[in-house]
């Protein structure tokens, strides 16, 4: 089951030639998740040729146009197919007045629902294949965080031991495999941790995107197989960042080591950085975090299930 | 003085990687005007490298997504300039409901004064210089075409004429020129025609999108030195175009005949065509028009001075 991921755009502040404004696809079983939509990122999104008009949630970030604009265009759009579900957008507070005035005012043709839901921290999405949480972030607006996070697999089913056990097989390995103890004809019970291997750890993406430098984000990251993070300016500006409650790169890279994560890419880049000199971005981030890649428009991850 | 006109986008509808959504803007005499504003404008812009964040006035259409979505990037992104003169914004009457949610709900940091007009048909802007006129379109909400105009320039001052009237070069010679009549020292009256050559006409430019066919549009933009004009359509799509309230790439042709424009550039063509597939409506286009091009993302067009 593939987990992908897809950087939509890895520009701050105002969209360029190269950089669509910041915004991330999340690609898993069929569904599809997104991450922020400033203006642009439907075309980004057809530049990669995804069939992304039925989109399962939307997660806004915070309420600043660069975060945000692009919503109607991808709300309108979404009506080019049939749905019969309908698409969830959970964000800030002043979500459902914007998607509402939006709608009312411009009039827009939605053939589905569109259920709006404030980001509270804590899970926001819980089902029996993941969960999507949000954390605090702090920002000059109401921000937040994301993580999605599959939930553990059944450990590898050892036939050696079944067989040692003396389980026949058949529908008594079935329940084995389902975590279930079985009884065999002479008595004996057998439990399913027997024979079955540890439990598999599910893959974990986390979206981050703008902040001021918070230790607890390592937290909420902590362990993510991605991270994609905000990492809008070079070390020698981390004052201007604290300021605008952005981070640096290599604050992003902080995060990254202490939450022990497996990959960092960086995004939301200050428009003061041309494509070339986001080398220097790439740098103040690998002298903290070797596994830091510049996040670029269009690059994609597939995430490996483990073991 | 260059009277420059460039297409920002050709695409209706939606945006598409070679096709943004159609918009134009109008460089005259260090004055900068917008006609209309989708999500990804502010890219094309960019692209352009034109000095853009002093725009002078905006036209807006009409309020779909497609038109509107755009402006408040702009409008946030205008303030990182200084200027002390408003921006006017023109279009019909739900535009200030518009810009006033967007700026609320996103609370953008705007540093200047913006008025939202609505544009009424008829004269919108009237000076010294030109003036520039709305008039009525018809599609599924309400919706305006903008013609600007130059005013005609003083003819050319005929130096031989003078000499021979006996009028002394010197200060009478300027008030001829400035269209006043003068006496000469022998009590002669000579008129600033006698020494004048006929008034030139100034330019005009008309921007039409999205409207069914009428045939007012061709009185509105009668004599055009060049007609921005939708074209979305194939001409066996009419039924579909009328349906729509949009206008086949043959109804743009017919205007562009009817009103006796010098160049036509065809744009807002559906999603539907290929890039390689606009030459149909070229085609069709110029089976009633000769002078038209494919209007594409970044042309520009310098239009001259007559005479």
């Amino acid at each position: 089951m593939n987990f992908e991921v897809f950087i939509l755009g890895t520009s701050g502040m105002m969209p360029l030639p190269n950089r669509h404004l910041t915004s991330a696809m999340v690609r898993r079983d069929g569904e599809l998740f997104l991450f922020d939509c400033g203006e642009g990122t439907q075309v980004s999104l057809k530049r990669l040729n995804l069939k992304w008009k039925k989109i399962d949630s939307i997660f806004i970030s915070h309420m600043h146009a660069d975060h945000v604009t692009g919503l109607p265009g991808i709300l309108m759009l979404s009506s080019q197919v049939d749905r019969d579900d309908p698409l969830t957008i959970y964000g800030p507070p002043r979500l459902k007045e914007y998607v509402d005035a939006n709608r009312r005012i411009l009039d827009m043709y939605i053939n589905y629902e569109i259920i709006v839901r404030v980001a509270e921290p804590g899970i926001i999405i819980d089902n029996d294949e993941y969960t999507v949480s949000a954390f605090p972030l702090l920002h000059t607006k109401p921000c937040v965080g994301y993580v999605m996070e599959e939930k553990e697999r059944a450990g590898v089913f050892n036939v050696e031991r079944a067989k040692e056990l003396n389980v026949p097989m058949g529908p008594l390995w079935g329940k084995l495999q389902r975590g279930e103890a079985v009884r065999l004809p002479d008595g004996t019970v057998i439990e399913s941790d027997q024979v079955m291997g540890q439990k598999r750890s599910g893959r974990k993406m986390s979206y981050v995107t703008d902040t001021a430098y918070l230790p607890t984000i390592a937290e909420a990251v902590n362990g993510s197989d991605l991270l994609l993070c905000e990492g809008m300016f070079t070390a020698d500006m981390e004052e201007t960042a604290a300021e605008k409650r952005h981070l640096t790169a290599s604050q992003a890279a902080t995060i990254a080591r202490d939450g022990q994560v497996a990959q960092l890419a960086l995004m939301h880049y200050s428009p003061r950085y041309s494509d070339w000199e986001l080398k220097y971005l790439l740098r103040d981030a690998q002298e903290i975090f070797g596994p830091t890649v510049l996040g670029r428009d269009r690059m994609s991850f597939d995430l490996p299930l483990k073991d």
